[in-house]
């Protein structure tokens, strides 16, 4: 069979949760929590799946959880969003991002992406029949604005966004969202916004959503995950939001891709986000707990840093202790012989930079997990 | 926006399930069970949602549930499959239609469906860049090959087949797939084989898979449904079976689709296939019986019918009640004046037949809504 994606293999998220297996290291690599979500969320699963809410949902998401995230984002952004025509519930956000990229992008269209990036934009791009222009962020993950410029063409269709930024932890400002209008408005790009971290930003950071920009949400689509925000990556459930068009183009897409998401799953979630607003609120202290923790423990290693500003990944540069192994080989050889799996860094760009020693260190983990990595990492 | 599913509406599932509420309707339209599935397998959702596995599943599936379905394959049809390299568990049948759709098809490449046929599958080759070629079945709903062999062209890449099938309750036979077999192996023909309701057969009848036909399965993709299985259509969790040169490509779709299926739910699913093997096998009586209600009291009524071979799906005629009203009218008609919905034929065609007085009626309910439903049909 002639391949439709001859470059892919196994994500590395998949490569490298195997490896660690395969050793028994430490998995800090795929992005996971490893402690058990909220009780009330779970025993709400059982609850409803009981009750019989085990058949078709609504093809756009069940009623009550539209409608908790509605409330959600304009308590949040301010923003008011309409539960029947702007919001879709999705089996995971990155279903939510195919889906979108599938409605918008035709034949022969570019796709501008941000690298370093998450590795399932540009599969689903090229599967749209577009293709992926790569422009690197700046060396501290902030954007540059002028090479963007520089990418654009008559045949810019889409850019992605993702802020809170993975791998990296970047966050976008204001000023960021507005350079971003104004280069896209007159040709009318859309916009993807990958807000999957949405709610993980630390040290008082406010994150700065696509949802409350009105200028870039009237072509925008912003991705959401249930997932990372309620510690049940495994209940794969995301949403999409975008104006009421573009959402219909993108429903038309789903409604043959998957039609809907499970119904016992998104009746637990609308249950628990109504009788537990106070989880969103306390999430970002519990993260920055877990980053500070983390943080620690490598200030007494030889890894350098600087403390990561939100989502639950920290990078880390291991120059000072082997500068003779790229970030693939220096991720393959922690796990294997130091007992420690990381995400190496280079897979997430089309174009690598050169000399650039730097690892992702998962911290959605226990105390205990926290403190056992600190000490293996102090031990490299 | 421009579209790229410029013909794309609400799916008729969604159309009727939604007139049915608004009227109070009996809703026999969209295929899905009214009662609850077996309990121990509910009791198992929350009992590994309790013991913690919440987080990402495998790529390709949880191995217990790969394992079980292996073995139940073997039981059936006598082929062994490599759970490893030749399963996949998807987060819905529709989804594992749409990856394998997605793997195989190319631009500018022709699909053969056979109208009429399920909504999704048309869009789904739209959308990986090819376009369908519809060849009608007979009247009785049995293959015409050599209509089939005329719609053959050099672009031909994939043929679609669906038994038991879904709208018609028909089945494929053995000389079926050779007919097929021989007509597709010069070209090397894909075969994408939807066999969502491959348990529920009637009268006696063996369901011929393309899992038990090697000269088809070395080319073949098959999709099988654990909802339709299960009774928890809500669960939105399939599978897909393939030789590994053409999982390994369907793979690399679903990861970037979706990544995994919910992680409780396959648990579940395989726990309880281990611990209650006779749920498959009562599988046929179980819905024979609720056939024979249906049929039984249609027989009391002005509908004519031949009852369905196959699937949870029974036509009729209703040409001596109205023949002055379209299939689409009818079943509107029904909904908001007779209290009962149902799906009519016309839909799952590119060119409906004239004069076809057809509507599909589930039959996947409760005695006492068969009771219901009966007294409706019958003072119709
Ligand atoms: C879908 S597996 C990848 C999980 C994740 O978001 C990450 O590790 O970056
Ligand atoms: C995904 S909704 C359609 C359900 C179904 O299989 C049918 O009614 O034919």
């Amino acid at each position: 069979i002639q391949s439709k994606l001859p470059d892919v293999g196994l994500t590395i998220f998949s490569q490298m949760s195997q490896l660690a297996q395969q050793h028994g290291a430490l998995n800090l690599s795929q992005g996971f929590p490893d402690f058990q979500a909220p009780e009330p969320l779970i025993a709400a699963l059982g609850r409803y799946a009981q009750a019989g809410h085990n058949q078709y949902a609504s093809m756009v998401g069940v009623a009550p959880l539209r409608e908790q995230l509605a409330q959600s984002i304009t308590q949040l952004y301010g923003a008011t969003l309409c539960p029947e025509q702007e919001l879709t519930i999705t089996p995971g956000a990155t279903q939510a991002l195919f889906c979108a990229i599938q409605a918008i992008v035709g034949l022969g269209d570019e796709v501008i992406v941000f690298d370093p990036c998450y590795d399932s934009y540009a599969p689903a791009v090229r599967l749209a029949g577009g293709r992926t222009v790569h422009v690197p962020l700046s060396s501290d993950f902030s954007y540059d604005w002028q090479a963007f410029a520089q990418a654009l063409s008559p045949r810019t269709r889409l850019v992605i966004i993702n802020s809170p930024h993975n791998p990296s932890g970047a966050t976008i400002t204001q000023e960021d969202l507005t350079q971003l209008a104004q280069l896209t408005q007159e040709q009318g790009i859309y916009i993807l916004s990958d807000e999957v971290y949405e709610h993980l930003l630390f040290d008082g950071r406010q994150h700065q959503s696509v949802l409350n920009h009105p200028q870039l949400f009237s072509r925008a689509c912003v991705v959401g995950s249930f997932g990372k925000t309620f510690h049940v990556t495994g209940w794969k459930t995301g949403y999409l939001a975008a104006p009421p068009a573009l959402t219909a183009e993108v429903r038309k897409v789903h409604q043959y891709v998957s039609f809907c998401a499970p119904t016992p799953i998104q009746l637990a979630l609308a249950d628990f986000m109504q009788n537990h607003p106070e989880h969103i609120q306390e999430l970002p202290a519990f993260y920055q707990v877990k980053r500070d923790q983390l943080c620690a423990a490598l200030t007494e290693s030889r890894f350098t840093f600087s403390p990561s500003a939100s989502t639950y990944f920290q990078l880390v540069d291991y120059r000072a202790i082997r500068d003779d192994l790229d970030d693939v080989a220096m991720a393959r050889w922690l796990t294997e012989h130091k007992g420690i799996a990381s995400i190496p860094l280079s897979v997430f760009y089309q174009q690598p930079p050169e000399q650039q020693f730097l690892l992702r260190l998962c911290f959605a983990k226990t105390t205990a997990t926290l403190e056992q990595a600190g000490e293996l990492l102090c031990a490299i």
